[in-house]
């Protein structure tokens, strides 16, 4: 039997059309995501979506996992706690929905009191999908993002994570600080963004002023903007990783992620003599959202 | 003779009547920043703005500072580099006006190369105003605001600086990023603004996870908003001050600044046993004006 898997984001949502066997179909996006779409207007949206997959009065099966769970989303599934499975089937949400054909459920994500306040949600599924594929995997997942995770597992288990703001640092400020005139985010050096990751990694104390010394270096010597844009990337990833040492050092890494930016995590920590290597966050989270519906099958 | 003193920057401007005397007469702020008004308005709006303090035919002495004198403001003040008087007479850039009564001069800012390219616009004539006062004063200026500076002084010169983007960086996570859902900009906690300058002094490389540490404390146990801010305050100057020491670390301080946030400067100091004191900016950006004036009549 057919069925949907959702990542509901933010600021997007990917539907896939999955086979029971877990082979992806068809995929479509939206741009209604959480920051968007009201409350009552999920389950129309999902119909809308999708409906054109399925027969009139053919049962849709969907698993969701993101900020659809979220306390403004539109059920909440309440956060698990470390040490935790990445899913665990008696956590799972059920959705109560109006029409009798669809059956919504919602992945909750994963809270961490210790050292820190900090919470997860939709990279849980990641790392379901991820543990899938290497089922004996002990060491440290990054999934670097708006907000990048570090992420230790052992025994299958969540045993602790931390989150950095470097993907939303950088986009405040290269949209909305002073930083904007010096920047263009099309263009890169490859160059500036290894040198710069270094400086931050042994100075992360003198970020701030590293970053307004890329605004007069402009003002003053033309700095151009791919060096400039390359030298931010690399001074904010250079201060995650000072700041994440106690997970990358001495571990195996995965890094699970998308291209461009999972690929400059990659080479960041290559600078500093960490193997590491990549997975798809997409597959990941596809797997993670086919493994959940296969446990509470069994359920 | 009465004449007129302004600091003119990015989002508000403010003219100021002055005697010959160096007393204040009367004051008028605008909102005509250099981001807002077109090249071509700057003399009416001066004229515009000050004009009532003058009978028709009378001539108007203009000294101005800050962003006025940029590559885009006015007409470009350029750049005098470290080390050098804050205001040295025969770098002031006089201005080419249409009426024949107004005569407007501009203070240039200071560059600085070494270690980092740096720049200032502005401070140095608050600098030139406090040098003013205490005419023997060696040691360091702190300038609290959206770009803080921290300048050595020696012998009457700026021997260096750096500018550190704390304000900016407040500005935008409060306003455009995830955090916004956590501060509120009017209240205040001060022990956690005391705790939370430590524990950034002490671990600047986890600033990024500590911020974002905020936001999940607000969802997981309903940090409250007073809290949130402080913490975030005391953040962004812990975070600062761990890269300014050279600058603080034993040495004759004072802070130039507006009353609350040169007091949050001061107590951050205070915390770490560094003795400073403060001195309101606008007096010194006003005292400097003057000196400017004299300096350059004797010319």
């Amino acid at each position: 039997m057919n069925w949907v898997a959702i990542d509901w984001g933010t600021t997007n949502v990917r539907f896939w059309l999955m086979s029971g066997k877990g082979e992806l179909l068809s995929s479509k996006n939206s741009s209604m995501g959480m920051n968007l779409i009201p409350r009552d207007q999920y389950e129309n949206h999902i119909i809308e979506m999708v409906g054109e997959w399925f027969q009139p009065s053919e049962p849709i099966d969907v698993i969701a996992c993101g900020m659809v769970g979220a306390a403004n989303g539109w059920v909440e599934a309440k956060y698990q706690s470390t040490p935790c499975l990445p899913v665990s089937t008696e956590k799972i949400t059920r959705v109560p929905t109006k029409s009798p054909n669809l059956e919504v459920r919602i992945i909750p994500g994963i809270a961490s009191y210790s050292p820190n306040h900090d919470v997860m949600r939709g990279e849980e599924t990641q790392i379901c999908g991820f543990l899938g594929d290497n089922p004996a995997f002990e060491g440290v997942l990054c999934l670097p993002g708006t907000h990048t995770k570090w992420v230790e597992i052992k025994s299958d288990q969540v045993m602790g994570f931390k989150t950095f703001m470097t993907g939303e640092l950088y986009d405040v400020l290269c949209k909305s600080s002073i930083l904007r005139h010096s920047v263009n985010t099309d263009s890169w050096d490859e160059n500036e963004f290894v040198s710069s990751v270094e400086t931050s990694l042994n100075h992360p104390e003198e970020i701030t002023t590293r970053l307004f010394s890329i605004r007069s270096e402009s003002l003053l010597d033309g700095l151009q903007p791919e060096n400039a844009t390359s030298r931010l990337a690399g001074f904010l990833i250079g201060l995650e990783l000072a700041g994440s040492k106690k997970y990358w050092d001495r571990n195996n890494i995965a890094i699970i992620g998308s291209k461009t930016l999972a690929q400059n995590y990659l080479k960041a920590l290559e600078l500093i003599g960490i193997d590491s290597r990549l997975v798809d966050s997409d597959t990941c989270t596809i797997k993670g959202l086919d493994r959940t519906r296969h446990l509470h099958a069994i359920d």
